[in-house]
């Protein structure tokens, strides 16, 4: 196995990409730390350009192609933010995009991949028919795959969010992200391993998609199968990079039901003013759902999107 | 006439209320800047405390108050952000609060004033019930009258978010703010008068409720008869206070029609991923429909607040 991306790789990731993300803000909400007893830092990558954390991976990945490799253009699959991110970090750097997406991705999601100019490859829902129509495309356009999470590049400029707000708020007890793929948690786990080590990082899960727990739990990667949650981001399984990182420096994984993940998602709406996914609420709602975990704690929340259909809301 | 509130009162209200209000952040859109081929620097009210600037205005009412005053406690009649916002900094510093509200008011907003602790007297959605049903409150409870917007605390507290935004961002062509009762307007103009004498002022307002409009070409205080508009902040007439304000020191008003604030609502929502309401969208409406106002200028936008009834969004 590859080693582990070191304090260096993720430094400069965040030199690499640091002029072309938004560095997010970080906010507090008196009113939900008073319902948690307990000091919340919203990291809000809701704000990211492209509205999500992927753009930071995707920037990351597409300033580390050679410019051979760059020629050819970048290809993915993806169910919407990694697509949208990809895109349009790989036209404001004048690259060529393919992004293969499934037919059910939410319409605000296929769009904004449209609108950044990708080139979209409509597959079916599945693994699989993800997999076969990737293939071909790279096999055609020699165009450089860039896997949406199990990629040193895309772990490493994931990272570069948690070391922003270990930058800006000091001594937290905890980092809590949400967990589809394990991009945004392995790198978080790992930035918090090399420069924060008092800070535990925790995993937030549907529970109706929950490999990410079981693999954990069983010691190697369990497929996710059939998932059925509104978190549409979080829908995939762990990778062989990811896997290692997480099972060595995060602390655990926590799930909950839908029914909290909207709950969190409305209380950030009115409590904050904040537009984010139901994806990236799960990390307030593990709290809703397990409230002694946060208390008279210090604890980091990556809000990882902000992608929602608003004719489609979940209340 | 009382004299207009000198450049010392604007910088003493903020004094007052700077450690008990949130100095909120601004942000700017690298896509709304495309669509208007401008730069728009967004002050987010909408993340105040109690979801407006009206908490600013109110809390330096409450700090205004003397001590035998503070003892009987505030009164006011508010469609909704007012009352919420003086029960708030009533409530923060132990005073009564007593609100009269129509009973056509959002639920959200009614909401939210009930919570924070006030006594809540229900009225028809008339200004003749509103003023009768204020009058019987004070005459029984001895409270103090806060007017919405009529009053020179409330004038000078809402200043003081141009104030901070002036200090954030320098040689802003114009700045924006919507119309209702003029509070906002006529503090941000006074403001903008004495610390940046290049920026101009500008009002917008509902076509549907354009009574301030009306009265600036009129030359006298027109009162807004059956306002038809979703921007539910922004149905009172001007008051004798911030009219000479408005009439003197801003630069004009623009109106537009609910389907362009619908429109911008939308648009900072899904650029942004900041909730705000109609009567704050209102702001970039009027730039959406008069497109040439804002080309290669520096404009400031008060997003004046993000109290939106999430159940009855107006798409």
């Amino acid at each position: 196995m590859s080693r582990f991306p070191a304090p260096g790789d993720i430094k400069a990731a965040h030199q690499r990409i640091k002029s072309y993300i938004h560095e997010t803000p970080v906010f507090t909400s008196r009113s939900i730390n008073k319902i948690l007893d307990s000091k919340i830092y919203f990291k809000c990558e809701n704000m990211q350009k492209a509205g999500a954390f992927k753009y930071r991976g995707a920037t990351n990945a597409v300033l580390s192609l050679t410019k051979d490799e760059a020629q050819y253009g970048v290809a993915t699959h993806s169910s919407g933010n990694h697509g949208a991110a990809l895109t349009l970090a790989a036209r404001l750097h004048g690259v060529k995009s393919y992004v293969v997406m499934p037919r059910s991705a939410p319409s605000v999601k296929r769009k904004a991949v449209e609108n950044y100019g990708a080139e979209i490859i409509l597959c079916e829902p599945t693994l699989q028919s993800r997999e076969e129509n990737l293939e071909e495309v790279v096999r055609k356009t020699k165009a450089i795959f860039i896997h949406p999470y199990n990629d040193l590049r895309i772990i490493c400029g994931q990272a570069t969010s948690c070391l922003e707000l270990l930058d800006e708020v000091n001594d937290l007890d905890m980092i809590i992200t949400p967990v589809g793929g394990g991009g945004l948690l392995s790198g978080t786990a790992l930035c918090a391993a090399h420069f924060s080590s008092g800070t535990k990082v925790i995993g937030a899960e549907p529970a109706g998609a929950d490999d990410a727990f079981r693999s954990l739990t069983v010691g190697e990667i369990q497929p996710s199968v059939n998932p059925r949650t509104i978190c549409d981001g979080l829908l995939t399984s762990l990778g062989n990079l990811t896997f290692p990182i997480i099972q060595k420096y995060v602390e655990r994984i926590m799930t909950t039901e839908d029914q909290y993940i909207i709950d969190a998602m409305r209380l950030i709406w009115e409590r904050m003013k904040l537009i984010v996914e139901p994806s990236a609420a799960i990390t307030l709602a593990v709290l809703l759902k397990h409230e002694h975990i946060a208390r008279n704690k210090k604890v980091g929340i990556i809000l990882s999107g902000g992608n929602v259909d608003l004719d489609n809301l979940p209340w």
